[in-house]
């Protein structure tokens, strides 16, 4: 149970949390600062937040837990926003999708109290984005990797293990680097293929008569490219060098398979397609 | 109002065909043949057909409408196989994602009979497949693409387009070229994408590992790769000149983000995501 919980980027993670943490009974008053004021107003309208706080640092003034919700290239200015106010006492955590660039940011900007922040990635995304999605139930049954460093207080971490808990969450442990070489795979790969292939759609002639024609397949397939460009347009170069050797791989198999369709191999085609086919048909969401 | 649906093909496509016809009260009877003697059986006990064929030709026998609802690639076979039934006065429609293939195919077999063949795709997948996933509202609501050719009769066109409305569907006719150039953008190329992006994750040290820690965004994202193999490998090699420009289009747009993560151009990356967001965020399923 904490007092009070600052918020710095009241979005849908960080306002996700904020009603999260209210109902589970996790914490007793929420303090909100957004960079948009607009923001920070709904916010408070919406009963995410309860004080609107004029600044990052005043965010973190009283609060026993903070979380910081901004797109991953935003975080060392955040980080360098607060430094003077963040005490041992504290808990830090953040919610990017990309965890080696935070975490040394982290270890760098706050120093010798850099024990106190706990990396942290819920696999809960959506396409929506914004304070007005934010949904108490948004990290309900999701995973949450958390990424501890060298630096990471012990009992900081299990405080936050314990807290994604509290959130209906389960929770997995490891490295930064390992989750970043991971998520470039199964995440921001994704990301950038279906921001590339909107792209492709969009330059030709008369795209919205295509997007007229397309199916369910095509809106589950895109669905991701209508996130948050400034959290992606982070994420992508914060991860460059594992998402560029994952878009390698993809390349690769691409191209195999178009060698196959310009050959007319029937039979190597459908082995190929019956691998994936296969796999995807087994794999089931593990939360 | 039909007397005899002959359903060539017991599959989801067709299985659904004919359970969505007797919910509509549209046809009297139906039987049914497929390849396998156990998808027959399954489409039997299930109600999906009312009378087991022996073979294609036989299929045709009595009926006054005939789908054929096989892999594009095995229609050639199919419109061989009942070409010494085929009349003018039954209507014959497919279920195919490509058009000029089975156009072609039904003007050169059918010959003076290929008035009475009128090539259809609806707009309704699944990931799903087989006589067990067949669903009598499979088409509720989606839009059908009915591709006439010089040689299709009027009046089997009337039927046609009034049948499938009959079946809850939107109706729209365009040219078995414009078609298949449209779905090798919407369709085609996002299932050859979706393929590759398996195998490039298949190919790599330990893909259990990296398929555990995927979340909803490849769920979404990955779900049409688990489509049916073969009636994949025939739609990409019925339609692969299409698929292969489509494909340039997209490895181009791909190329061009790949720069920007390389030379860390962020607001060139924001500005390209915001235009794929944008457009996907206003897209909506037209039926």
């Amino acid at each position: 149970m904490f007092d009070q919980l600052g918020v710095i980027g009241c979005g849908l993670m960080g306002g996700s949390f904020a009603l999260a943490m209210k109902r589970a009974g996790l914490v007793k008053r929420v303090v909100g600062y957004s960079k948009s004021p607009s923001t920070t107003q709904r916010a408070l309208q919406m009963g995410v937040i309860d004080v609107e706080a004029p600044s990052a640092l005043l965010a973190v003034s009283g609060a026993d837990i903070v979380i910081v919700a901004v797109p991953v290239g935003a975080m060392p200015a955040t980080f360098k926003a607060i430094r003077h106010l963040v005490s041992p006492r504290t808990l830090f955590i953040d919610v990017g999708s990309t965890k080696q660039d935070v975490a040394s940011a982290a270890t760098e900007i706050l120093g010798r109290n850099a024990g106190c922040f706990v990396p942290c990635h819920p696999i809960a995304g959506s396409e929506r984005s914004g304070v007005s999605a934010a949904r108490a139930d948004l990290f309900v049954g999701k995973r949450v990797i958390v990424t501890p460093t060298e630096q990471t207080d012990a009992k900081h971490l299990e405080r936050a293990l314990a807290l994604w808990r509290g959130l209906g969450c389960t929770v997995s442990t490891m490295t930064p680097k390992a989750h970043d070489e991971a998520y470039a795979a199964v995440s921001h790969l994704p990301h950038l293929i279906a921001f590339a292939y909107m792209k492709g759609l969009l330059g030709q002639e008369n795209p919205e008569g295509l997007l007229n024609l397309a199916g369910t397949g095509f809106a589950d397939f895109t669905r991701i490219a209508a996130s948050e460009p400034k959290v992606w347009r982070d994420v992508l170069l914060a991860n460059k060098a594992d998402v560029i050797e994952q878009a390698r791989h993809f390349q690769r198999a691409l191209h195999q398979l178009e060698v196959m369709l310009n050959t007319d191999d029937g039979a190597g085609l459908q082995k190929e397609i019956t691998e994936a086919s296969t796999a995807r048909g087994k794999w089931k969401p593990k939360a």
